[in-house]
C-alpha cells in the first residue's frame, strides 16, 4: 500500500461521525433517500438452558412472539438502517436519543441506564493482518429483562465463539440469564483487544530493529503510524472502563449479582488492556528517539570520513598546485632532490601528524 | 494570506478580553463615547406548542408584553452594546456582574445560578473554510422560567436549525419548556465543534503527507498554526464539559426531569469533542517529530552524496595536480606506460575500493 | 539590556526569600542594625457610605481612634519595616508567625483564618514595558471586622482606581464593608494578570515571526526567558486560585453573604488566567520547536547548495587536473578536436546528468 | 548477546499472555492435548509455634489430612498445569475465574476478596545479571483461613528466605497465622524489587559515562533496552500498589490486626520503590538527551574542523591554479619576486587573517 | 572533581537502601560482625520553661533518670549502631519494625502513628559549596509524651540553632512541650531546603550564561547533573509533604491544639519548596533545549560560512584548471586579452552574483 493511501485511510478514521446532523432535531434518525430500504437481516437466537433457536428474520415484527417468552432472546442487527431501527425502537421501547446514538457511529463507549433497559456502546477492535492496521466498528447493546438486542455496522464479528457456546450449551452461558449474554458480548471484545496488542506488539518488535539500521527510509512513516494507531486504541480502552465499571455498580435489577464477579473479572481485563496500551504509546515514542539518535550517530559518522579525507587532501592538493605554477623564477622546481625527497616527504610528515591527531580526537 | 498575516490573525486570539477594564468598579459596563448608541436588533420568537410568532423589536420595552405570558419567549441580541444590555438586565433584573459577564468577551464558559435564573457562557466555534481556521464567538444565555435571553457579540451565529424547527413545529421544541430551547442551542453549538474539528482532522491528514515531502517550506509553519488551534480549542471545549455537568445537577426547578436526559446527550458529546482534541493534539505534536525526522533523513542522504563524491574525487585530484607539477626531476613522467597504465589503473583501483568500502558501509 | 544581565535579573526572581533565617526561631522579624529605622509612610482612608477621610500617619498610634469607629478604616504600609509590622502587630493584635510572614516576601500565595481576621498573602505582578519583563510584589492583607491592613514591599502599586472610587464614591465599595474592600483589592490584582499576559502575549506573537526567519540569533534566549516568565507566573497564579477557593467556602462571619459572589467572580477570573498561562506555555514550548525545525530546514537548504556545487564540480576538476599532468605520453593532448569537442562535450555531459540526478531527488 | 536476540528477548515480555483464550468460555483452563499430564510438584510445608514438617506430595489428595488440622499449611506448585489447578480447585473451592487468573500469565497484580479466601496475583521479579535484564514471574497466593497457596509458573522462586525462617523458627513466622506468612511471601517479592533496582541503578551510572563519551556507538540501543525495562518494571510495580493498600484496608477476618502493621510497612516499600522507577525513568530519558547532546556537540567540532581547513586551503588552491594556467600573455609570471614574495607573502596574509577571522568566532 | 567521579558520587545516592535485607526476617537489625560495637554518642538536652540541662550519655540506661521528670528531654544519637538502637527501643518500647526502619538508610518520609509515641522519618539536605552538590541524610524521629528521639546517620546536622534557643531560652521553645521542639527540628530541617535550593538556584543561574556560549563543552554534563539533583530533591521533598500533613491532621494527643498552627505555617514552606523545585525541573530541562538550539544555530552558522567559501572557489579552481590543461589546441590561450580581460572579468562575475544571490538568501 502507498504511503498516500495509508494516510487517507488512517484520515478516515479520525473522525467516524460522517453525516452533518446539525441541521436535525435532536433524536432525530437519518434517512438515505435513494431507493428502497436496504433490508438489514436480524439474526434471532432464542434460548434456555434446555434448547437454541436459531432463526434469521426479515421484520422485527416476526421477533414479537419471543419477547414475551420466559426463555432468553438475542437479536443481532447488521447495518443501521434508520427504518429498522425505528421499528425495533418502537417494539422495546427505546428512547429517541437511544436510536439516534445506534445509528450515528464514531460514538464515544458509554454505559446508560433507562428504566426498562441498559443501552451500551462498545467499541469492537480488530486488527487487520494484511493492511497491518486497526479497524473499529461500534456495538450498541440493548439489555433488557430477558433480551439483548445487539447492533453492529456490518456484517463479521467477533461473536462467533458465544453463538458457538449457545448453540453447543458449552460453559455456562444457556443456564444463565440475559445479563450474562451481554456480559459474554463485552468478553468477546475485550478478548480481542489483546488480539489487536499482541498485533501492536509485534509491529514494535519489528520496528525497533528498523529505528536502528535505516536501511528503509520509511521506518519514520511508519513510527508514524504505529503512534496514530495507539492513540485511537486508546481513546477507544478508556471509556470501556468507564462502561464497565458503572455496569459492575449499577444497582439495576437487570445486572445480578452472580454476573458482577464476571463484570468485575473483564472490568480487570480492559484495566490491562489500558496498562498495555500506555506502555506501547510509550515504547512508540521511544522508538522515534531511538531512530532520531541513530539517523544522528551516523550522520556524525559520515561528516567524520568526509573531514578526514578532506582535511588530508584539501591541503596536499594545495601544495601540489603550487609546484603546478608556471612562475619562471621558482628555484626549487630545479632541485634534483625536490620532487622524490622534499615533495613526498613533506606529504608523508603532513599525513602522519594529521592521522595522529584525528586519533587523539578518537575520530578513527 | 501571508504568514505574517496569518500569525497576526492568529494572535488577536490569544487573549480576547480587549478592553482594560482595570479602572472601572466591578459590574460596570463600558460606554463606547462617540456618537450616538448603535441600534442592536433584537430578535424575538414567542412559541407555544400550537404556534410561533417571530417579530424583529427595536426596543426591550416592546418585549414586556410577551414576559408575563405562558408561551416561551426567546429574545436573541446580535452586538453587545451597553445601553441595551443594561435595559434588558433592568427589565429582567440580572445582576450587575451577570451583566458585566455578557458584555466583556473571552470570558471561560460557565454556568451560574441566580434565584430567577441561569447564567450560562459559551463558546460558538466556527471553522473559516477559506482561511482555514477557526473563529470562536460568545454566546450568553439566560434562561428563565419561560424565557431565553441569547447574546452574541455579531449577527451570523448556528441557531437556524433551531429557529427552523420552531417555525415549522418538527421535533419536540415546540411542545417542550424554555429549558428544552436552552438545551437545544447548547446542542447547536456543541454540534459545530464537530464541523470544526472534521476541519482540523482534515489539514491534519493533509500535513501528514506534507510532513514526510518537505517539497513546501511551510510546514513547519503550519503545523505549528494546527496546534495553536487545537490548543484554542481546547480551552474553550474543557469549561463546556463543566458547564454542562453544572448544568446536568443543578437543583434548580428551571431545568426539567425530562430534558436533564437532553442534556446528559449533550455532556457525552462534549466528552467526544475532548477525547478527539485531545488525540488530535498528540497527532499534531507527533506531525513536528514526524517531520523533523524526515528533514533529518533527507540530510542524512544528502550529506551521504557529498561524502560519497568528495571522498573519491578530492584524492584523485590531489594525484592529478601531483602529475601536473613542474619540478624537472619527476622521472614518473617520462615513462611510456605511466599514463595509460600507471595512472588510469591506479584511479581505477583507488575508486573501487572506496566505492566497496562504502557498500560495506551502506551508504550505496 | 545584555544578554547577561538579563539572566541576572531572572535569576534574582528564582528565589526571592532573601535573608537567612535558619538561626532565628519561628516568628521572629528581621531587624536590620545599622542605622536608625526606617521611616515607613502609613497610609490610612476611613469611609463610610456618605464620606472619606484621608490621612498618611506617621506612627500607628495615631490609627488608633480609627479602630473601634464603625466605619470601615483601609491603612496602607509601603516597606516591610521590623518595627512597624511589629507595632501594627500588637495594636491588631496579629499572631507572631502572620508578622513574620509579612516581612518574609516570595512567600506563596494563601488564606489563612484567625479568630480574629483573615489573613492573606497575594501577589501583585507587573509587566514592565521597557525590561519586558515581569515584576512580582508580595502584598499581605489582614481582614478584621471593620479594617483592612494592607503591607506592600516597596511605594507603587494597583490600588489607584480603588483609591479613586473611595474618594468619589463612584461603585458600591463605601456602601458594603471591608470584605467588599479586602475584595476589590484582590480583584484590582488579578485584573492586573491580565495585563500581564497581554504583554506576553504580544511577546508570543513577535517571537513567532522571529522564530522561523532567524535573522536574529538571539532569539533562542529570548523564547527561554519568555518561558521562565511563564513558569514565574505559573508559580504565583496557581496559588491564588486555592486562596480564592478558601475565601469563598470559608464559614468566617467575616466574609459577608453578599460578598462571596463578588468572590466568585474574581475566581472566575483567576481559572481564566490560569487556562491563559496554560495554553501559553504550550505555545511558547511549540516556539522553541517551531526554531529548532526552522533552523533544521534551514540547515538541510544550506547543505543541499553545498552539495550541489561540490559534487557538479569536484569532479570536473578532477578531469580538468588530468589534463593539466605532463606526462610525455598522453595521446588526448594532440587531438585537434580534444579540447573544444571532447572535454566540453563531456563535462556538458557530466553537468546534465547531475542536474537530472539532482531534479530526480527534488534538490532542485 | 546480538541486539537482535535482545530485541526479541524483550519482544517477548511485551505481551505475556501467549494463549489464545477468545474462543472459550470465560473460566475455562486450557489443556495441552499432547502427551500424558505433567507432573507438578507440590511442595507442602506445615508448621505452628512448636514444629515444622515439609513434604512434596504428588497429589492434591495427599494434602487432604492438613487442610483441617489446627496447623498453618502451605502448599506452593510450580507450574500452571490445567489438571493439577483444577483439583487443588475442587479441593479448596475456588471459582473457576480465580482458576483462570491462575493459569494466565500476564496477569495485572490485584487482591480479590471471595468469602472464604483472598485471592492475590503477584508479580516477580529478578535481575538477570548475565543478560542484564529483568525477567517477570507471575506468582498467585490464596490466603485461606489456615492455609497459604502459592502458583508459580516455574521452579525457581525467592522465598528460600521464608522457608529457611520456617524451618529454623526464627522471627515471628512461626507463631503467627496464615496471613502473616502471606505477608512474608509478598514481604520478599517487594525485597527482590529493591535488588532489581540496584541492578538497573548500575546500568544508569555506567550507560551515563558512555552517553558522554559516544566511543561504543550501541550506547542508543542499550538506553532505549534500558526505558523498556523501566516501563515494564512500571507497569508491573502500580498494581502491587493497589494491591497493599487493598489488602491493608480489607475488612476480611482473614487478616488479623497484627499484622495490617506489617503491611503497611511492606505497602511503604512498594511506593519506595515506584518512587524509584519513576526517578529512574526520568534519568533513562535524560540520558537520551544527554547522548544526543554529546553527539551533536561532538558533530559542531567535526564541523569546524573541516570547515577551517577547507576554508583556508580551497581559496589557496584557486590561486595556485590560476598561475598554473597556460595563457600566454600572463606577465605576472615573468617577475622575478612574483613568486617567492608574491605569491607566499599574500598566502601569509590570507591565512593569517582567516585564523584571524577564526578566533573572533572561537572556533579556535 | 573528575567527570567520573562526579557520576559515581551520583551514582551511590541514586539508592541508599545498601545492606542486602532480603534474608532477614522483618524487623530485624544488622549486625555488623567484625570488632567490639561502636561507642555512639547519645546528647541529652533536657529542660523546662526555667532550666536546661546537657549530658553526653555512654549508655542509654543513664537516660532512665530523665524519662519520667516532668521535664522535656531530647536525646540524640548520631550513627545507626544495631546495640544502641534495640537498647533504646527496649527502653522506650518501640515496635521493631520502627527499629529497623530507622537503621535502614533511605527510607522514605514518612509519619507514623504508634499508641505511645509518634515516629517520623524525615531526609535532612545540605548543599555542598565545594562539590556542588546535595547531600541526604537519613533524620528518625520519635516524638513521645515529655521526650523526642532523634537518630542521624553520622554527626554534623542542622540543628545547632535549635539547640542554642534550648540553652539560652531564645523563642519560645523552653516554654513549650516535646511537640514544640519536634517542631523546632522539623523546621530547622525544611529551612535547609531553601538553602538547598538557593545553591540550585544559583547554579541554574550559571548554566543558563554557559549554555548558549558553548565555550565550556562540559555544560551538557553539568545539566544532567543538575536534573538528577532535582530529581533527588524532590523524592525527598514530596513526601515531606504528606508527612506534615498527616502530623497537622493527626488526632494523636501528642500534638497540642497550640503547635498545629505552627505545623501549619511549616508545611506551607513545603509546599513552597515543593513548587520551587518543579519551576527549577522545567528551567532545567528549558536549559538544555537553549543547549541544543544554540548549538544547531553555531552549527548553521559553521555550515554558512563552508557553503559559501567552497561554492565561490571551488568553480573557481575549476576554471583555473581548465587553463592549465596541456591540449595543443586550445586557441584561448593565446589570445592576448584572455588573462586579464577574460579570465579575471569572469571570475568577478561569477564571485559577484553568488555573493547577491547568497545576500537573497539572507547568508550574508
Amino acid at each position: 500500500m502507498s504511503k498516500r493511501n495509508r494516510a487517507k485511510k488512517r484520515g478516515s478514521k479520525l473522525i467516524r461521525r460522517k453525516v452533518d446532523k446539525t441541521a436535525l432535531p435532536p433524536g432525530s434518525l437519518i434517512r438515505e433517500t435513494a431507493g428502497p430500504p436496504a433490508k438489514v437481516p436480524l439474526a434471532l437466537i432464542d434460548y434456555d438452558a434446555s434448547q437454541a433457536t436459531e432463526r434469521t428474520l426479515d421484520t422485527i415484527a416476526q421477533a414479537l412472539p419471543f419477547k414475551d417468552r420466559p426463555t432468553v432472546t438475542w437479536i443481532n442487527i447488521d447495518g443501521l438502517d434508520a427504518d429498522t431501527i425505528e421499528a425495533i425502537g418502537k417494539t422495546f421501547g427505546l428512547h429517541p436519543l437511544v436510536q439516534e446514538d445506534i445509528q450515528t457511529i464514531g460514538q464515544r463507549p458509554k454505559c446508560e441506564e433507562y428504566p426498562d433497559y441498559l443501552f451500551l456502546v462498545t467499541d469492537m477492535v480488530r486488527f487487520d493482518e494484511a493492511g497491518q492496521g486497526l479497524t473499529f466498528e461500534q456495538v450498541s447493546l440493548i439489555l433488557g429483562p430477558r433480551f439483548v438486542l445487539s447492533f453492529q455496522e456490518r456484517p463479521g464479528d467477533v461473536f462467533e465463539p458465544v453463538r458457538a457456546r449457545l448453540r453447543t450449551g458449552k460453559g455456562r452461558v444457556r443456564t444463565m440469564g440475559a445479563d450474562y449474554l451481554a456480559y459474554s458480548l463485552i468478553d468477546a471484545i475485550v478478548d480481542h483487544y489483546f488480539t489487536a496488542l499482541e498485533g501492536l506488539g509485534a509491529q514494535i518488535e519489528s520496528l525497533e530493529e528498523q529505528a536502528l539500521s535505516e536501511s528503509d527510509p520509511t521506518v519514520v512513516g511508519r513510527i508514524h503510524g504505529l503512534r496514530q494507531e495507539l492513540s485511537l486504541m486508546r481513546r477507544s480502552v478508556w471509556p470501556m472502563r468507564d462502561l464497565l465499571s458503572t455496569l459492575q455498580r449499577t444497582d439495576s435489577p437487570l445486572v445480578s449479582e452472580s454476573v458482577r464477579i464476571y463484570l468485575r473479572d473483564v472490568y480487570d481485563h480492559t484495566i490491562q488492556v489500558i496498562d498495555t496500551v500506555e506502555t506501547f504509546r510509550e515504547m512508540a515514542a521511544g522508538l522515534l528517539d531511538l531512530h532520531l539518535a541513530a539517523v544522528s550517530n551516523r550522520m556524525n559518522a559520515v561528516m567524520k570520513v568526509l573531514t578526514i579525507i578532506a582535511t588530508i587532501f584539501i591541503p596536499l592538493s594545495f601544495f601540489a598546485g603550487v609546484y603546478g605554477m608556471n612562475f619562471e623564477h621558482m628555484p626549487e622546481l630545479k632541485w634534483t632532490w625536490a620532487y622524490p625527497l622534499g615533495f613526498w616527504a613533506f606529504i608523508v610528515v603532513v599525513v602522519s601528524s594529521m592521522l595522529w591527531y584525528f586519533r587523539t580526537k578518537k575520530w578513527l
